[in-house]
């Protein structure tokens, strides 16, 4: 169906900046619900676990935000009580981070038309910033 | 003509980072020169007005350098003493915010080829972000 | 050959935040491998060269992100080792800034199949970010 094909708003993008020390690296309860295993065991073992999983929230926020920018409708029901676990960020040393969906958030973004999103991370001093494009 | 055609140089893109406290939320005459009515209202009855505020300024000025980006020419002749209320940013709860363009503005854009701008914004700890990319 | 055509992962894009501190602004050495001679002089005659050379700094690195997006493979095989002066980020008043690559920066952007990168500064406070994406 029409729903199921074209975004109907167009490409999306979505932007998000993150204060590094805001993000409760050690919760462990907070990492299961909003990181996926492989996302944690990156994150854990780098130089700088907080700013790592900083630049990840930062990063799953700005998908969140080029969906629904795409999509032009609400497209995350649940709101911030969405778990982040269902967006994955996944990456190789010297290449881009590649976005993966799963569950409901898989099913959303597909009902709201979008095929692809891709996603670029960076930190510096306190902070973390990330932005999305749909494709 | 072909001047009211496609912008020049493609797609154009602007991002912009502000140190929220630089931005004067209690100065009644900044306010009016750079936001509408409906912004006010909308960043003045949230949780933390400066921020509010710091993020659409940010807005604005990526929308400032997405379509000059685009036009591939001088678009703003007045540089930084142009009223930036001629550029608004609405938004609804859960959904992507909207630019509108108003007066002298609005001119400057039909005249630069560019149909629309899609904008984001985040802020978080001291400073918001806000980035920009003409459709 | 396809090499020498489209990217092969579509649209790149590259996001980065610099502390500006960071950046050591007053090394010869840094400098001259990392910016061109027109690059060192406009950001030493700005009202700011630390921000202005952090702010290009930043730009730099979203554009390797970018190219390496849209490529889908390593480009920058020197990695952290790569001299930035071969990617130039030039500018005039009122304008996007432009970018330009040299030696085996342009060499490898070409092999990728990338055909123009915009790229898009800001700073504010003690941070610079700059975006960009290939067309």
């Amino acid at each position: 169906s029409a729903q199921l094909g074209e975004a109907a708003n167009g490409r999306g993008l979505g932007i998000d900046v993150q204060l590094c020390s805001e993000v409760p690296a050690d919760n462990e309860t907070f990492l299961a619900r909003n990181f996926t295993e492989q996302e944690r065991a990156y994150c854990s073992n780098g130089s700088c676990p907080q700013s790592s999983f900083a630049g990840r929230w930062a990063a799953k926020e700005a998908v969140i935000k080029a969906v629904s920018s795409a999509a032009g409708t609400v497209v995350w029901t649940k709101g911030a009580g969405a778990p982040l676990n269902e967006i994955e960020v996944l990456r190789e040393d010297g290449m881009a981070p590649v976005v993966v969906f799963h569950g409901e958030a898989k099913d959303a973004v597909e009902k709201a038309g979008v095929k692809e999103v891709k996603v670029t991370i960076s930190h510096s001093g306190s902070y973390a910033v990330a932005m999305a494009v749909t494709q």
